[in-house]
Formats: C-alpha cells, sequence, structure tokens
C-alpha cells in the first residue's frame, strides 16, 4: 500500500461519503460525561461504539459497565507472531456550554468548507473514528488485519477516567501489548503533524466560601460584614504573583529547571506570536515571566481559575451581600510534581488567605500524574514513518501543554510505549463553542493508520 | 381615637381578615421590575395597587406609563385648611433568586407564627398597603379624612427609580405636599420603632472582562494566554486594602469625618454583636478599620461586589481558559460623595488595575445622592408620637445604610421634609430568599399611621 493505492483511493472514491455518514451519527448522540442528565446518552454511545467494532470483524466486543460511564472493548488477535497493538480513544465529550455561542448546534453535525462542526469532533470521536475505519478498510483489503489489535475505548476521559485505571490494573494481561495508540492530540500546524511526547499531569478542584447564612441586604449590612465574593477574590487573586508565576509556597518544588537540550527541543516547535494573537484575538499573550509560549504551554506547571460564581448574576442589579460564592481551579503539573502534595499545599494556602468571617472549602475532582515518553521508542518512529509518507513531512515531536490521565497509567501498568499519533489541529475548538475537525485529516489519517499497522506487521 | 378605641378594634376583629386576604393578593403578583420577563406582571401590580385606592374613595387615580414600568397616582384634596400629606411607596420586588433557597415559593403567600412570607411582603408590598388600609379605615370611621393626601407609587424602586424623577421634576405643584411620607425602612429590632434620618447615595455598576474571542482549552493555552477570571479577581481584589477600606483613590473624599455628637447618636442605636453573629451565622463581623459596626452601615461608604461570574460554572469540570467574566459592583455614598465623580475614580482604577493582554469595562446602572433628614422637624415629631401612642415606645433617629435613591430627588424637588415611617424589622430577609413581614407590625402599623394623620389633622 502506498500514497494513490488501493485504500487511498477507497478512502477518498467509496468509503468517504458513507464514513462520513456514520461519524455524523456517531456525534449526534450527546454524551457528554460530566452532566448526569446525558447518562444515557453516554450509554446509548458506548452501545454504538462496540456495534461499530463488531460490524468491521473484531471479536469479544463488549460493553463493560462500570460505577461510572461504561468501557468498550474488542479485539482481533490471528496475526500470529506479529505485534499487538492496543488502541485507546474516547466516546465521552466536553459540556457544549456557552451553547448559545455555537454558529450550528453542538449535536448536529454539519460539514462545511471541508471541516464537520460538532461537539467531539476532533476531541475524541473523530479522531478515534480514524482507527475504526482504518481497521475496516484493512479487513476488506486482506481479509485479516496485519497485526494484532485490542481496542479499549472509554466514557469517563472528560472528566478524567475515575474507572478505567482499576479496571486495566485488574486486566493488564488481557490488555498487554507491544504499543498504546492513542489519537487524542494536534498538529503543531495544518499540514505539520506531530507525535506528543510528553503530557502534563492534571489537578482539578473547586473551591467555596461562605459567609452568612443568607445573601444580606448591601444597605443594610454592607460593609460590616464578611462578604463572599470579597474573600473569594481575594483568595484567587493570591494564587498568582504579579509575575505570572504560581504563588502558592512549594508548587515549584519537583519541576525540572529547563536544560538547554529541552529548551532546544521546545523551541523547534513553530511559535508565530503575532498569528496567535490575530487567531484567538488577543492583544497581548501573557505568563510566567522568563520562559517562551512554547515552555509555558509545554513544560511549565500552570494553575487556572477555570469559572467563577457567586450572588447575583441576573439580568439588571440586586444589591446583597452574597453568602456564597465558588470557583474551578485546574493545575496541570510537569516533572516531579505529585499531585497529591499539590493538593494539601493549595489547601495550607487556602487557609492562609481566607480572609475574616469566611469559611474556605477546596474539593478534588480529579488528579494525574505528568508522563514523559521517549520519542527515539521504534513503535513511535515507525509512526512517524507513516506521517511522512501521507503528509510528505516529519512530524515533530512536541511537549504537549494538555492532559491524558490515563496515559500514564498505561505507561506504568502495561510497561508498554505510548504512541500519541494525534490528528487534530489546534485551530479546532476543542472544549469551546463550534469544535470541528478538518476532514483532510479525517482521510489522511485513516490512510496513516492503515500505513502504520502495514508497517507493523512487515517488521 | 386611641389605643383601644374603635380603629384599633376594627383592625384586630373585623377587617384584619380580609386586609391579609388583600395583601397576599397583592403579594401573589412577581412584579419583579429588573427582569424583562416580568414586565406584564409589573403593569398587573400597577392596575392592583390602582384599583385598591379607587376602592377606598381616592380620587383621580391613575395608572401613568413611563418608557419604564408605570406610576399610580391618587389624591383626595378636601380637608380645607389642613395639611397635604405626599404617600410614596414601590409596588415592584426584587427578583427571587436564589429560588432554592425558599422554603415555600416566593410569589405564594403563606402566613406562618404570626409572619407572612413573600417576596415583597416587608419592601414595599406590605408596608405600603399600611398606608391604604389606614386611609381606608379613616374614610370608614370620618367618611372624610383628617388631612389631604396624595399618593405617588412607583414600579421601579428596586431598579432605582429611572423614570420618577423626571415625571416628579415636571409635576412639582400637583405633587407638592407639607410632607412625604414613606414607609420602606425598618425598625431598630422587635417593639423598638425607628424613623430613619439619613440615607446613603448609591452607584451600581457592572463590570466586564474580555480576553480572546473564545473559551480556549487550559491544557493548550493555560500558563501562556490572559485569562478573564484572573484579570477580573485581580481587579476585585484591588478595590479594598486589607483593613477594608475601599482601596480607589479618591472614593473618600466628601466624607465628613464623624463628629463626636454623630458618634454618640449613631451609638445610642443599639447592637448586640454576638446576636447579630448568631442570627447571621458569622463566626466574625468584618469591615473598615477604626469604625463600629453602626457607624459601618450607617454613615460610612462602602462598595460590595453583589455577583460575580465567569468560565465554565456547571456541575463537574471544564478545563477552560474562560474569555469572558464579569462582577455586579454597588457603592453606598454619604456627606458630599457625588456619584458621577465617584464613577469616573472607579473607571480610573479599573484602567490602571487591568492586567496585560485584558479590557476591561465598567457600566454605570444606576446612581443616586445621599441624603439627610433633620429629626427636629415637626412633621418627623408627630410621627414619632404616633409610633409612641401605639407602641409605647418613642422611636429612635438612625441613619440607614440602605440607599431610597427617590427621597433626595423627593426632598430636593418638593422642599418637603420626608418622614421615613418604617414598620420592617431588620431580620425580614429583604433582598434575600424567604422574605417575611410581621403581621403585628403590620396592624400596629396602620393604627400608627391612623393616629399620625388624625395628629396632622388637629394641628
Amino acid at each position: 500500500m502506498n500514497k494513490g493505492g488501493i485504500i487511498v483511493k477507497r478512502v477518498s472514491d467509496l468509503h468517504n461519503q458513507r464514513f462520513l455518514e456514520e461519524l455524523k451519527a456517531f456525534l449526534s448522540i450527546p454524551s457528554i460525561s460530566s452532566k448526569s442528565e446525558h447518562k444515557q446518552d453516554v450509554q446509548e454511545a458506548a452501545r454504538w461504539t462496540a456495534q461499530s467494532l463488531q460490524r468491521i470483524g473484531l471479536e469479544h466486543v463488549e460493553v463493560i459497565q462500570t460505577d461510572g460511564h461504561p468501557i468498550v472493548y474488542g479485539d482481533w488477535l490471528h496475526a500470529e507472531g506479529k505485534p499487538t497493538v492496543l488502541i485507546y480513544g474516547h466516546y465521552d465529550v466536553q459540556p457544549e456550554d456557552p451553547v448559545d455561542l455555537w454558529e450550528t448546534p453542538p449535536f448536529e453535525p454539519v460539514i462545511k468548507d471541508d471541516k464537520i462542526y460538532a461537539r467531539g469532533a476532533t476531541d475524541d470521536k473523530g479522531q478515534l473514528f480514524i482507527h475504526i475505519k482504518a481497521l475496516e478498510l484493512l479487513f476488506e483489503e486482506y481479509g485479516e488485519l496485519p497485526i494484532n489489535v485490542k481496542l479499549c475505548i472509554e466514557g469517563e476521559e472528560e472528566v478524567a477516567s475515575p474507572h478505567l485505571p482499576p479496571y486495566i490494573n485488574e486486566n493488564e494481561e488481557k490488555l498487554h501489548a507491544d504499543a498504546v495508540v492513542v489519537s487524542d492530540t494536534s498538529f503543531i500546524d495544518k499540514g505539520q503533524p506531530a507525535i506528543c511526547t510528553s503530557l502534563r499531569g492534571a489537578l482539578a478542584m473547586e473551591l467555596t466560601v461562605k459567609t452568612a447564612n443568607t445573601d444580606l441586604h448591601s444597605g443594610t449590612y454592607g460593609g460590616a460584614v464578611p462578604n463572599s465574593v470579597h474573600a473569594l477574590v481575594t483568595i484567587l487573586d493570591s494564587l498568582h504573583d504579579s509575575s505570572g508565576k504560581v504563588a502558592v509556597e512549594g508548587f515549584y518544588e519537583g519541576v525540572p529547571e529547563p536544560t538547554e537540550k529541552l529548551k532546544k527541543e521546545v523551541a523547534e516547535v513553530p511559535f508565530d506570536e503575532e498569528r496567535i494573537k490575530q487567531e484567538l484575538g488577543l492583544d497581548a499573550l501573557y505568563g510566567e515571566e522568563g520562559f517562551t509560549f512554547q515552555e509555558r504551554v509545554g513544560v511549565r506547571p500552570t494553575l487556572e481559575i477555570n469559572g467563577v460564581t457567586g450572588g447575583f448574576q441576573g439580568e439588571g442589579l440586586k444589591t446583597i451581600v452574597p453568602c456564597e460564592a465558588s470557583a474551578k481551579i485546574s493545575c496541570r503539573l510537569v516533572g516531579d510534581q505529585d499531585p497529591e502534595k499539590i493538593y494539601e499545599l493549595l489547601m495550607d494556602h487556602v487557609k492562609k488567605q481566607c480572609p475574616t468571617g469566611a469559611r474556605a472549602e477546596l474539593i478534588k475532582y480529579i488528579q494525574a500524574s505528568p508522563v514523559s515518553l521517549d520519542s527515539q521508542d521504534p513503535m513511535i518512529q515507525t509512526a512517524a514513518e507513516a506521517y511522512e509518507k501521507v503528509y510528505g513531512t516529519r512530524p515533530l515531536f512536541p511537549k504537549e501543554g494538555g492532559s491524558i490521565p490515563i496515559v500514564e497509567v498505561f505507561a506504568r501498568v502495561l510497561k508498554s510505549p505510548v504512541v500519541l499519533m494525534g490528528f487534530g489541529l489546534p485551530s479546532e475548538n476543542l472544549h469551546a463553542p463550534n469544535e470541528h475537525f478538518h476532514l483532510e485529516n479525517f482521510r489522511k489519517g485513516i490512510e496513516t493508520v492503515c500505513d502504520y499497522y502495514e508497517k507493523l506487521g512487515k517488521q
């Protein structure tokens, strides 16, 4: 198989239309894992995923129920003496809010300018579907697969995979593979593929501040009783210093000083400040002093407030002293930063900064350790060759700022290299309104994955 | 008429049940002036108020449409040679949020332990209704009124009366009176009446901070782009210093240094710190250093954040860098503080404090100047005598922390003393869930008002 050969022809001519109709059906299921009212939709997406595995010829297909959302498993293990690849992806999606900023409804997929618009288009249904369709084409072409495959697809990635780690721990042998392949990351830019070799850890929390037992009239009590929003903004503002550094004592312990080699590697990822500012509608970028944009998003830890709420937020005004306010906070961690330790440091910090008369509580939602991968691993290098063949460009090996908490678990428990074969673009609004996926990368992604698995089968 | 006489008997025996049924009907109308979806309800409350004036025998009853909500007018001017009183009140109410904290639905009035629970019960429908029912009893008793009365009842008090000042200015002669009587304030405590002699001014605003043109993935961009919530909390936290003082340059210009006389007067208002803390469920009170609780709520200016919103606020988590966040802010002003000037100072302050990469906008909703009244005015002293007769206790003359913006306009345009005859209690949850009104003060309020108008008629 090569570019212009049978597989490539089939993706563009015969299969493309049907594949897109199937992808649209997948994207129409509002499988938002973080919202309890979508529990049945998440189940439906799991069922849909399992059926799509069964239909192409995978075996032992199961929908495994957990205390949260189900795990979908399937395999094909008849390529004797050939490598085994575990394909991981997720069928759950981010919430659609703020829904009024979507140009078309988030769960009614629309194709425009060779891009498909829907929540989950790039993160991760579209990318996951690349693998399923690549396997389908390989089955069609050869009546079998060039390698052994296992698929493990979860519905809780967007809520930090609470139930997958125990499943992996209990099924080490069942899931054992020569490589774990994940398509849930991004290119550097259109036409410039990337295989990510580092993922930051994560720690997500909710901070709640309470004062009086009810909202009070600001005319009667204002200025003389604690105000929960004042207390909250005091605590939140204390989390960073004026140079953009996280101001929580001990936060940077375990963060490696960037070596000259790492700085050089990071600097190789192209970066155009003016273009980013223009794309994002920003007057200026902003971050930790002494580090470049690429370092800030790739190898430095961060603390971001993801949302804040408290008091009256409706139309017009309501002159109250609000009694409760809260914020969602998340950290990205690197090196030897331990999420459990960071959480404790944050609890101490919040306690110290909480003003008189206010009571603060910090609840942990999720935590994940950072992970680092070796770009020289043969499983990663072979993937790079497949990209080069299809795209005509060798992928870069960037340090990704995001977290896929389960990657660290796969690497640690299965002791396998993890190959982060992303097909998204950074501009595709993942986690934001108008999420989309470039169909060029859907088609070429299928070709790349076919070529990768064929290459692995020939080694 | 005296305590135990005809009027008092009628309130308790014959009329009480009917009056309460009428008050319940009034309170059932969700006349929330700040929410556009309640526009028709506000109209309905105006119509209801006008009918209740007509029914008791008032003349020239009108529902005067404005560009906002209507003004209701009515009068009775046949007491030749007797004083004329202009009664002001408002039929609009605060929003009901947070509605899930109400023990009974806010617009389904319920009587429990001789208190009536509903939005508007004490602020101001219940207090306004005292005057309407007092006039009804006087008409019944004498076939006429002992004084001339004019009623001017608005539907925009809770949104700072945007359309009443031009109406007052254009109808100076029509509204002219020897005193303006307002029942929209509170007792010091159960059994201790108060006639408020000072109202703080008000300035209410919304601060909005924007960064990128969309929410961004915190893994991809966090730590390297401006975060609207970070910028907002930095600005908000800069509004006060650590001693509780407002930290906006020039804010305290025009604020009179409390004289020894004023400090003494303010200190006369009883204050029980332990009881207030217990009632409000607070560990500690908090406010501007160097001032007492009574000074903080009565004669000092304040700046309170009434609400804050931004980014993801739903269930669970969403790891974004939010692109927009906002806060509602309101000030209480005293002395010669000019709301227009304070607004300009705040705009300068926000501009200076706004971090790199963020754009802040401060919009003004309402403004009102502070007002001071002379407790020795005969119209106020006569009201005090009426209270003393009915309650057996002489009222105190506190400095009220709240703002009734229109009071300053009445005092300035009509050049009349304003008598703030409150019948609420500070514990009645005005502007908060489970607002209520003590029916003892509804009944005794009617008696007090009857006695006041009779006393004025005899002078």
